[in-house]
């Protein structure tokens, strides 16, 4: 028995006016998922709490089965996984941008101009033989990924997360400083080393040739890098070590891989997969067929649904709806044809017309061997709310996911 | 964007004999109610969990968002604070009744005849300065309300609340002794500073000219006052603090308005409401209004379906609905033009057959912009069972109000 669960971010929504006072879910013409609704049981699902938003990261960690108001420890150490770095207990990562600041500290550009993945590289090399002189024993490293991007890792011992964010998520200001967000004298070292390190590499950063080069093109400099998110590895068990299953990834983005590593999840690196609104959806559902072969569990992450709604696009949403629908047929019937188990589900609900994430829960639905079909045969927020399912809780998905597969223990005689 | 929570008091009931086996919700013609019902999404809520019946105390700390398993600290402090006393922390604070004992001690009349306000007052003049002499630093002072209700307050350091009620709650009995409900020496301290207390004070009103001139034309005397719901402030966060917002609350009964005050609403006083069957709605409503000018969340609270529920009454409580149906129409116009949010629900189930609180869940809507509309469109109990919202809890009830208007705070990033 293996079960695949699809999560499309930020699925769930609210009733549009472009689209007529439906949800795009409710506006779509998604045959294949209306398939599965009608075959599957449907219900509604509390991610994390009722009227929660969730973070896509505490959603993620709630979806594998895990209590994110326990386990939660800082969205940094995520990222740092999801880019393939190695964190170790105790190291404290965080998310970066390359930014640009103008001549009076000011942040001009949050992004350096969208920065070449080539360039920030080059730039990240001078960064590399920086020495913590303020805190003894503390070492940073720092390394690039994507375009503007980057992850920031602090390593040594008695570092903490409670550090503030250096990045003010806006331009027309000056970076935040590195503060200690409690009394401990860990958040205190931890606030001196970053402070210490991004005086050293924002001076070289500025002083850079290709930085020089960048300002005679009239290109912002990549004169920067803002950390935020301070995040450390949660202490949490394996999907495998809790069920029993060989679990694999299949995702774009960093963070979702960065989650599902945590979780010890086989990340698999498919061709395509970009976490944008033009990922190659084939490829992943490929590598998600291919990934039944040796996984009991396959979880498969789409973020272009969350794309639209952040930037408040309930048409494109429908659209994408409909292609992730059609999409997913091959794999649909690969499950069916097996015997196999499917979920399908959001991470949080991003209604397109508020662009940010909302605690409205997301439609579920499951389909397989056993299942106590109901009689919604549409897959939307408002239809699904009427099913067998009922409303359930995001932590417990896993658990009956596993338990559809007969991995759940008894508890007690 | 704003919201109005209405809580009908004992609202939830079950199938009566009396209105041909429909619950007084069924039974009611409340088109108003009905048309938010089919304007919005419906459910049902356990106030505080399944089949528990609530108090009207621990069931709106639940609706204001906090958890009264763990915040709960006695009735005698919302009492104080909804008569408007300011209590300190320490504070031990019990709701009163004067009270007529009889010659060989026992209770003849629980409320003194409901000895009016003016005469009360006049009596507790002559409690003002007792002294506690066998427990140093300890005061107490006693506040008459309304007819023979009062509130006393024991203040000093080392007290408890858990000491036993003197209110037997029934006539024919002498009053209980005031005995420490744990093994604490605060509790110790709190049951003999009660007792000197009592002896005193029953004393002194047994001797009272006006008593006596009670006696003289043959009514009851007002010669005791029996303490019960010993408690102390709850220690929680304002719901100004914990959402940003401004909150007001309207409500007749003074508990409603002691939770509110705790919960750090604004108690508004409004002419007319008087927390009985003859409470003037329309004013109330007109208060709601005029609120919502200068407040985000308006909280309205309606006591007459409970005061009928208790009664036993189910035609009554019916009758009570419709009138509320029609009382609310231009609150409901007002939060729909303004585009706000309305939630309407009970405090818990006071089934008319009964006379008491149970457990059975509450219905419960919310209309306003981008709910998920479902199909149902009767407000009551079985109805709302099939809604959008599915089974919540009351507990949930404000982060998911909140949420509505953006005002919670993403949980991870």
């Amino acid at each position: 028995m293996k079960v695949v669960l699809i999560v499309c971010d930020g699925l769930g929504d609210r009733p549009t006016r472009a689209l007529g006072g439906l949800t795009p879910l409710q506006a779509a013409e998604a045959e294949v998922l209306d398939k599965v609704a009608s075959k599957g049981v449907c219900g509604i699902m509390d991610v994390v709490a009722p009227g929660q938003p969730p973070g896509s990261d505490t959603a993620h960690l709630s979806l594998f089965g895990y209590d994110p108001w326990k386990v939660y420890s800082g969205r940094g150490a995520y990222e740092a996984l999801g880019v393939g770095l190695n964190l170790k207990p105790g190291d404290v990562a965080f998310r970066c941008n390359f930014a640009t600041l103008g001549g009076d500290g000011v942040i001009v550009d949050r992004r350096a101009g969208r920065i070449s993945s080539e360039e920030a590289k080059v730039l990240s090399e001078a960064l590399k033989d920086i020495r913590i002189e303020s805190v003894p024993g503390v070492e940073a490293m720092f390394v690039p990924s994507v375009e503007h991007r980057g992850v920031l890792i602090l390593r040594g011992e008695g570092l903490s997360r409670k550090v503030s964010d250096i990045d003010p998520h806006k331009t027309g200001v000056r970076p935040g400083v590195p503060r200690p967000l409690d009394d401990s004298r860990e958040a205190e070292r931890t606030a001196k080393a970053l402070s210490e390190f991004l005086e050293k590499a924002w001076k070289r950063l500025a002083e850079h040739p290709l930085n020089r080069k960048r300002v005679e093109e009239g290109r912002p400099p990549a004169n920067a890098i803002l950390p935020r998110g301070a995040g450390t590895l949660p202490n949490i068990p394996s999907v495998g070590e809790r069920w029993g299953v060989r679990a694999a990834a299949i995702a774009g983005g960093a963070l979702y891989k960065g989650v599902a590593r945590a979780a010890g999840f086989e990340v698999l690196n498919v061709r395509g997969a970009t976490g944008t609104v033009n990922t190659d959806l084939n490829a992943k559902v490929e590598a998600a067929i291919s990934a039944l072969k040796d996984h009991d569990l396959v979880f498969l992450h789409i973020k272009a649904t969350d794309t639209a709604s952040h930037d408040k696009k309930p048409e494109l949403k429908k659209t994408i709806i409909e292609r992730i629908s059609r999409a997913v047929s091959p794999l649909v019937e690969h499950v069916e044809s097996m015997g196999y188990y499917l979920a399908f589900t959001g991470d949080h609900t991003t209604p397109s017309e508020v662009g940010e994430h909302r605690g409205d829960p997301v439609p579920i639905m499951i389909m397989g061997p056993g299942v106590r079909s109901d009689d919604v045969d549409r897959f939307d927020e408002v239809s699904c709310a009427r099913g067998g399912l009922g409303r359930i809780r995001g932590m417990d998905l896993m658990r009956i996911l596993m338990d559809y597969l007969g991995r759940v223990p008894l508890f007690g005689e």
